[in-house]
């Protein structure tokens, strides 16, 4: 296929971490991305080319870009974990080759060249080729929310108990597990910051919806925790309201912590839990539950687009902004809730 | 065997927990327990009635007398967890009845009957009949810190890192984990609060020695850290030392709490080491090992009482101080270090 040598992309304006810790809130793109020209990489041996139709926006990708993500940023390089495309090159080895021509969902992961841009570069092995019936939205945002919702899910069911609780529960991921937690009658205690959030989240599987920032919230979590005992605590946000709740869960509790929207001190209020409640304090990453779980992997994608072609789950979308318009709009479009951003390069 | 109707004891004065955090220091005993008269008790079903020859006075007493320990306080009735004596009398069943007569180690768990009397309750599992070669010192104190060190230690080996770190360095429990790792070629790092305690704790077994009050604390703590690669962090202390250590810690590292002599704020410092370097944090107690490896109790109860026996360990005696002199002299007694303050009934 025809590639050319240049492309627009989305590039890094820092390198490596921030010391200076912020909220979620995007204020603007401007002090962490540029819009600029750049050469169109060249994919290594076990490497795909794709010419990306849609990325998505993420969490995490925001946190990258300011420098609070787990992976260090290399300045000049087009930022996003995460798109859908057609695989255009690809390195030598056979799983590769076998990918060009094809519409693959993607995640770049330590390539440095992501999604925010004309091309990007991804792992063969991080490409999943898409059913006809998944539609590019769909396919843009597979890998870190829905593969995330399932394997998170299934810590829930090893544990057991029915209840678990979320916090950002009005997020794509959490709207995701709530989902299919009521399939399987398990019972959600979610939190969210706005009363608008509740009916919807009620609607989609959530067996209570707490806003965290009502009066009565820490009396009416206490009594939520002490009538549906959850012992799984999924939480994006850590520091006050984090602690608060761990504080208040039942013995043998875990706090799995995947994300840090919240960038205040996080404190293990009663240490002594740990000691006689046996109560634990992890983490979870998708690429390290894909290290240890191979064997689920495959049929957690299959699982995802199948879920994603018969309608089961479908992406909500707040916009898809035009790469050039990207540092303009995207800050605004990212404080909508119920809904993703995506860039269409 | 003949046993009187009332008996000396040091009976709590509080009830429940106390919400007033302290330090590990027992300025007083006067507060926390008072030298009654009290009716000697009758033993259960499955329960054993001892004559305390000796009783130990361990860190978790102290946290228990005043209310920070994870296990309610009974007003009334006789503290302490853990002593040596005669069983003089017993339940109705088998194996209760087969320990009259035997000098036996005991630990009181929640019978509310504890050692520091003229005579306790245990439940008969929980007694130990000793070898007549281990002293009534090292019986005393058998099950709390012996039983306690073998346990942490075997965490230690399934690991598999030759380098661990542990906090309260001078503790008998330290000292006896220390030796441990001596012999089968592991490499404690241990932080003391005296630099007088670093030579004894070298000569011990441990590798590494820091004082947490030295100027140069962090950056030593940082570089022995990077040489050892520890990923077992055994701890009594919590608050902002443990969190230091834990922050400096590489990938994979288990922070195992089981003490918390330092009532400050306990913080997470960078709660995105829990996801993205596969941190956890946790927290140990010796009665859920025990239910959780009933087949490890037996072999270490034996493995204890042959050390004691063959000189391999020895309980550093401080002071035994008689049940009448207890109020006025254990709190000086406590502040020695290095050694162990037992209560003679």
């Amino acid at each position: 296929m025809d590639v050319p040598s240049e492309m627009k992309a989305l590039m890094l304006v820092g390198d490596g971490y921030s010391r200076t810790p912020s909220g979620s809130a995007l204020e603007a793109m401007g002090p962490y991305v540029q819009l600029g020209v750049i050469t169109v990489p060249a994919p290594g041996q076990s490497q795909a080319l794709i010419k990306v139709d849609l990325a998505s926006i993420n969490p995490s990708d925001v946190a990258f870009i300011r420098g609070q993500y787990g992976q260090p940023r290399v300045k000049g390089q087009p930022a996003g974990f995460e798109g859908v495309g057609i695989v255009v090159a690809s390195g030598e080895e056979p799983y590769p080759k076998s990918l060009v021509g094809k519409r693959v969902a993607f995640a770049t992961g330590v390539s440095n060249w992501g999604s925010w841009a004309e091309y990007a570069v991804a792992e063969a092995v991080a490409c999943i080729p898409l059913l006809d019936t998944v539609r590019d939205e769909d396919g843009a945002a597979m890998i870190v929310n829905p593969l995330t919702a399932l394997a998170m899910f299934d810590i829930v069911k090893q544990e057991g108990e029915k209840a678990f609780i979320m916090t950002a529960g009005a997020s794509q991921l959490c709207k995701l597990i709530s989902g299919l937690a009521r399939e399987e009658g398990f019972r959600p205690i979610v939190t969210v910051r706005r009363d608008e959030q509740i009916a919807l989240l009620k609607e989609i599987g959530a067996a209570h919806v707490l806003n965290e920032k009502a009066p009565d919230f820490k009396a009416t979590l206490r009594e939520v925790i002490k009538a549906e005992q959850p012992r799984i605590f999924l939480d994006a946000v850590t520091g006050p309201l984090a602690s608060a709740i761990f504080d208040a869960m039942p013995k043998r509790s875990r706090w799995i912590v995947y994300g840090r929207l919240d960038p205040d001190t996080t404190v293990i209020r009663e240490p002594g839990q740990l000691i006689f409640q046996h109560k634990r304090i992890e983490g979870f990453w998708l690429s390290e539950w894909m290290r240890q779980f191979r064997d689920r992997r495959g049929p957690a994608i299959m699982e995802a687009q199948k879920r994603f072609s018969d309608g089961r789950w479908s992406t909500d979308v707040t916009a898809i902004v035009p790469l050039a318009e990207a540092i303009g709009r995207v800050p605004a479009e990212l404080t909508k809730p119920n809904g993703k951003v995506f860039i269409r390069p």
